[in-house]
């Protein structure tokens, strides 16, 4: 199922899209049973929203081997974790707004996680069965105020700018997140592509090792790292990550007013 | 005034605590404007809870020069921030749960800032005025973990476990924050004691880097750092954090189950 949430006459809805392009409307959210309310409404007459509102998003560093080597840092022993604040979560479409102070500004394609239950030490084995499916994420990231931070040791403001965190476009609950094909392409041209079989620590492990100290919960978002290949965006840009079987999330890239 | 959220018969209220010890029971919350019902509620009769629910929680690292110092780090040039999952508050009274594997679990007692009012890119001379009040913290940390976390440049996990973050006993809107007597105690003895005249980056300039990249809003909560004198607890133990015109905030610790 790709579940969306989107934007309609200035209320919100949570639906299922078919192939036709039209969404089944549901009652509730995308963590409740599907119950659809016989409406439809037409994917290009909607706006799509980010899939998850307001969501507490973690983010895992070097955790592809090739970003690990371009980087010039060693392959983690175990995952290296942040968060971005709810705050820089924006929808398909909407600006990733480049900030007044901004120096290099780059684009990050990564697979997100969406966690539907509740689970502090869910095993490996069993982290599958708490994730409600996967969408794509732009982890933006400010590349000195990152690095300087870095050296000290913590990580928020150079990824956690308002609007650094597009997520979209909808939930797909049906792909295997151990063999994805993600890319970003920048003004159409692709300038990150890998596969998510290239993970150091996969969504298992992750959510496993994640809930061993943080209760989880429906809504949580987990973008699992980026592939080699990162870059700078400049305002004007238009900025589009991919992921096999999911879709397309694309934003432009405007100045900060 | 003093803003306590307590649980009474299975429904939580929030109330203005009076020098009788009886609350002022409110209409909404910590964060309208207060309007008394005309109900009181005894403080001894109630149980107290964190006094922001699910909040946001930006910490700061190493902003005592004294506790720098005592790390054997460089004082920061800029302040070192990193964010503790909602899923790590707790109240008052509340255990603090030392996690299985636990090596050194350590408290820290720490200065918190309850934001009221949505801000972004205010200065500091403007920084107070989007600040509802204070109340105290616990920066409950496991350093091995923290260590090798922030050894590669992040910092979550050591810092996230559930129970991590015990706040209270209620907000105290009228205090001076830039000097402040502030104090960890454990089982009785005093370990930490210091002032918040020494914080390097004092409120209004956390509130303002904060907001140069992140839109604040009601409820987020900054916690400040800690002072020198740093240490480890154990299950049984008693620790109090004391700040000055605030009040006490103490949680026993527990084995995990």
């Amino acid at each position: 199922m790709k579940i969306a949430r989107y934007a309609l006459e200035d209320q919100v809805f949570h639906g299922l899209l078919r192939s036709d392009g039209m969404l089944e409307r549901l009652h509730g959210t995308a963590f409740d049973t599907p119950v659809r309310t016989g409406k439809t409404d037409p994917l290009s007459e909607v706006r799509l929203l980010a899939p998850v509102a307001a969501p507490r998003v973690f983010g895992v560093g070097l955790n592809y081997r090739a970003h690990a080597e371009e980087s010039g840092k060693p392959v983690p022993e175990f995952p290296m974790l942040f968060m971005k604040p709810d705050s820089a979560v924006v929808g398909p479409g909407d600006p990733i707004v480049y900030p007044r102070e901004g120096r290099r500004v780059d684009y990050e394609c990564e697979l997100a996680v969406v966690i539907g239950k509740s689970a502090r030490r869910v095993s490996p084995a069993q982290a599958l069965d708490v994730v409600l499916g996967y969408t794509c994420a732009n982890d933006i990231s400010e590349r000195p105020i990152q690095w300087a931070e870095m050296a000290m040791g913590c990580l928020l403001i150079g990824k956690g700018y308002d609007s650094f965190c597009p997520l979209g476009p909808w939930i797909e609950t049906e792909v295997d997140p151990g063999a994805l094909d993600i890319s970003t392409r920048v003004n159409g041209r692709m300038l990150q592509h890998s596969n998510t079989s290239d993970l150091i620590f996969g969504v298992p492990e992750l959510v496993a090792y994640l809930s061993r100290a943080i209760t989880l919960r429906p809504g949580d978002v987990i973008i699992t790292g980026t592939p080699a290949g990162i870059g700078p965006l400049q305002p004007g840009d238009h900025v589009e990550i991919e992921i096999e079987g999911i879709g397309v999330l694309a934003n432009p890239v405007v100045a900060e007013a």
